[in-house]
């Protein structure tokens, strides 16, 4: 995932557009949403411009929604403070952008060897996930909801096969985040470029591999003019939420017809963001194998090895940080194993049987 | 699933419960819904009512919801004729109960061998299986929206180990529906027991086997005393979704604001009863496990190419029932490889991974 372009696309805003319903009830509430993404940025963007269209819809206006994407009100990554001073209402954003406050935000994003989308949705909404989040969001005078998410995403683009935990070793590669602090501890060299860079540093070999989203994404970014293996399952960000930020006073200050409407709109986007992902996804990598010759793999039980025991001293240290850091991350792994085992043995077991049988794999 | 137990559940009903919510506010809309669940029935039941509450809530009182259980207005398998006919507005159900009235009803729950509930809701929502579900139910006079699944079902209890195709021949086996169809091809003897008469047969031996839903449901069934081999992956019911099935006159007389407080109702429970479903069968998963000494195990790759086979004559009996039943089928399998084999190779390898180096499987 990309983070300097949406400060890059902020500055291309052009002032905001209200997206509320002609109508504004009496009684109203005012509700400025302050986004991480830029306008009809793909996948992200417009999923956060569809759940605040949608808060209006389904209030019937009581809600006038105003939405700004990034730049257009504040830049992407002053969102949180904007909401958490009651400057705006709420923001949409990815929360693991707030590492750098708590360490904790990682979880209620995505973390690498982490929880799938389904388990993550299952730990936040029914497992305890989410008294955790609201106890880290409180400390910052925030509650959030999730609304969405990209689903597991891509491994990366490799201009080389890669067959070994070694052959990480100097590789200059493209990726952000704990997913590139795990590869750091496998001997990469990384680097976190804006989106509009990744193309031309890898077609002049300044880096070797990159990450982005996944298929659909990726498709546009003709990546593979320069690097044409394509490891379709990664580590760095398997799945989880994005955002629904509001400031925590604003909410406890809403009737329980207004928090229903919200949460409901939240959860609606929740699922239809991954799912539009998914469609979009099956669609881009059989154009990305049949139009453009690209070459689909996956890497091998070693490379995965070692990925698994960075992850793990990746954890560790988070863990370090503090009381909450560290009961964040022991109930997420908790209840990977918990979700996560009963998803293996049934759901897992079935499509990994099923696509062997039809020949998907 | 049980179905027949619904028809028993329903004579247990005890009249109408309001769910609306105190302040019909002025102009608001009757909304009638008619389930084939028993009031409480765990999971299913339970979904269904979380569900007709919070059209109220979210709609301030707009909607009036009436919400009747199996039995307390009309009966579980009626549902569809009341609502057909205009008696009540909505029902909640499996759609794969009408498939007497045409096949491809099959398709808008789940089919063996099918898809997973991600792949299907990315296929309904984002692939076009919802305009296919639209021209089905329109035969009939409705308009249905999902709301809802269980995720994959377990493949079942059995009182020896399966290691063969060979030892489904002469099994009698407890398992209704297309499933049961397709483990007849293999020679087994099917039944479609209510499911308060299972445990009995199980333990006098009357069935060898049954399957019910997953580890959370079936903990309180103690199959596990009569079979204790708990194949934990199944391929007659891998997901899909539950149908809000409404009158399409009625829908079509809807304002837009209507029709989005629907919608986002349905969807945002279409999220919720997979993810809490996938909790708890974490957690009774290992409590089968550990308190009971239950053997967890999979099918191998003989049985799974066996079970294929046998759908993919399932699937060709189903296409030759007419031009539409046919055609729903061509599109759900071309989609289930198109959105399957971005899912393998992505969310699917990296859970497969993970899970085996961090010792889950």
């Amino acid at each position: 995932m990309e983070r300097r372009k949406f400060l890059k696309g902020a500055a291309l805003g052009a002032g905001a557009t209200a997206l509320a319903t002609p109508a504004l009830a009496q009684g109203g509430r005012q509700l400025t949403i302050v986004s991480t993404w830029p306008r009809d940025f793909p996948g992200l963007g417009t999923s956060a411009q569809r759940l605040a269209k949608r808060i209006g819809e389904i209030s019937d206006g009581h809600f006038n929604v105003e939405y700004f994407a990034a730049g257009e009100r504040v830049g992407a990554f002053d969102v949180f403070d904007e909401v958490a001073s009651g400057n705006s209402q709420a923001y949409i954003a990815a929360d693991y952008y707030w590492v750098g406050k708590h360490p904790g935000f990682a979880y209620f994003t995505a973390v690498p060897f982490g929880m799938t989308t389904p388990e993550w949705n299952a730990w936040v909404k029914f497992g305890g996930g989410q008294e955790l989040w609201d106890e880290l969001s409180g400390e910052f005078g925030l509650k959030a909801l999730t609304c969405g998410g990209t689903g597991a995403q891509a491994g990366g683009w490799f201009n080389k096969e890669m067959n070994s935990p070694d052959d990480f070793k100097g590789l200059k590669m493209r990726i952000p985040g704990l997913g590139g602090t795990v590869l750091s501890k496998l001997g990469a060299s990384t680097v976190s470029l804006p989106g509009g860079q990744i193309y031309e540093n890898l077609v002049s070999g300044s880096i070797e591999a990159t990450e982005w989203v996944g298929p659909y994404n990726d498709y546009f970014m003709k990546f593979y003019e320069a690097a044409k293996y394509y490891y379709t399952g990664g580590m760095h960000e398997p799945g989880g939420g994005l955002a629904f930020g509001m400031n925590a006073s604003w909410w406890g200050s809403l009737t329980d017809y207004e928090k229903a409407v919200l949460t409901a709109a939240c959860y609606e986007e929740n699922g239809n963001q991954p799912e539009e992902a998914a469609a979009l996804n099956g669609q881009y990598l059989q154009k990305l194998i049949n139009e453009h010759g690209v070459e689909a793999r996956a890497f091998n039980e070693d490379i995965w090895d070692a990925f698994g025991d960075a992850a793990a001293e990746v954890f560790e240290e988070t863990r370090e940080h503090s009381a909450l850091a560290a009961k964040i991350n022991d109930d997420f792994q908790a209840k990977l194993r918990e979700i996560g085992s009963w998803r293996a043995a049934a759901e897992i077991e079935f499509s990994a049987q099923r696509n062997r049988v039809l020949g998907m794999i």
